[in-house]
């Protein structure tokens, strides 16, 4: 393209008609030319999920200047490894932004996310790669106190890129003000409680997800749940490279003849 | 339980019917009590997805003597988290077990893989996990030469245990005889031509996922893609934490006031 406009790329797991994926693209279109391919539908909890027993397909929702929205039937990662193929073959995206999710993605979330799912694959293809995510997972939630944020954070990547496999985990906290922007790792936790019958009865195998996630660390102030849960933004700077590198030699003393 | 046998989970993502699975099941058999919970069909790429839209159902398949098979309906982290809900609320098992893939699981497939998703969701309960696949995707492959090699990786897992956040990404050569084991790192690389063109025509807009693996470091001998190319069994050592500690400074740099 002979426009000098950066060049984003945005998609989610909401689906493209969510509200956050509509407030992140307003946030952003002052600051480039704008691809969004979202999912034509929600699919929350779809993590790097690929579609491959059936066609995935696409069609346009709307064009206007520096800006054009595609509806996809696949998951977030089809999304996007679909809009490289047909769109960014010859010019890859300046950026790749996913969300905004209704719902965080700190601590072991990053493992279950269709967002994360989007900003990896987009990391996976050497664009600079942000996700955004809330706490706050109310459908008509209204993030656009963190406009400034989304902005300068994305202005900020724009300018100074990311190394290379290095991506961005960003989570709002529930309230609408925030105290600050942390640097967090991720929270080390579980889920508990994960199911519930959906038929009750002693002979029924049918269940509904649910759960409570408990962090294991609720008092270390330098993880991303921590920061969410106490008014902060936090950023986890996320690696795609999943190498334990500290059990290498143990192993290798394991397989020593 | 009484029995003082080791309590093993298995799953994967080609489903309970797979030939993998089954060759898995009797290679572990001799080792402990063995309970299956794997999907009711093929899963591949399904990541560590969830199913939240619909209820999950399971239903016994069969039962020997140290021997339980269900099958589930919903994604290999699914059958992971509904086995941990409904048999596993007591007594955690001493190993999660998910394979043999039907295909790599090497490089950055680990993101995409339902295999890893079951082993990953394994060490997020804190059971010591292992993922064993194949670089021989053919349905009716036959894994038995490396009988030896997974009791042994077993035996030594269950033994001595795995750092906690710690689990193993094991992939097999092409070949049926093996050069040995090799302690690897992920490979960096990158999927190209992903897509082909489902229904031909200029405005069709359905594609079916495709695609070839290219390797950026295709002479690096401590890669697990180079190690199953070059007849190799690849062990990584896969860690559940994805912070990128080395770029922490640098952001907080960029929002020091």
């Amino acid at each position: 393209m002979i426009n000098k406009k950066p060049l984003i790329f945005i998609s989610n797991d909401d689906g493209y008609q969510a509200n956050g994926i509509r407030q992140l693209i307003e946030m952003l279109r002052p600051l480039g030319q704008i691809l969004v391919m979202a999912p034509d539908s929600a699919r929350s909890g779809s993590s790097m999920a690929l579609t491959s027993s059936v066609p995935v397909k696409f069609r346009k929702i709307c064009e206007e200047k520096d800006l054009v929205v595609f509806s996809c039937s696949g998951t977030p990662v089809d999304c996007t490894k679909l809009a490289f193929h047909v769109f960014f073959q010859d010019e890859k995206p300046d950026l790749v932004v996913a969300g905004i999710n209704h719902g965080d993605n700190a601590a072991v979330n990053v493992h279950y996310s269709g967002t994360m799912g989007v900003t990896i694959e987009g990391c996976l293809k050497g664009a600079p790669s942000i996700a955004f995510s809330s706490l706050n997972k109310a459908k008509d939630a209204d993030y656009s106190s963190y406009t400034s944020l989304v902005q300068k954070l994305t202005a900020l990547v724009l300018d100074k890129g990311l190394p290379e496999g290095v991506c961005l985990n960003v989570n709002f906290p529930m309230t609408s003000v925030h105290k600050g922007v942390r640097i967090c790792r991720q929270d080390k936790g579980n889920w508990v409680q994960e199911w519930e019958k959906y038929l009750q009865g002693e002979g029924s195998n049918s269940y509904l997800i649910a759960g409570d996630y408990i962090s294991n660390e609720p008092s270390s102030s330098d993880t991303d749940r921590w920061a969410i849960e106490n008014g902060y933004v936090a950023i986890t700077p996320t690696t795609i490279d999943m190498t334990a590198y500290n059990m290498m030699n143990v192993l290798k003393d394991w397989f020593k003849e």
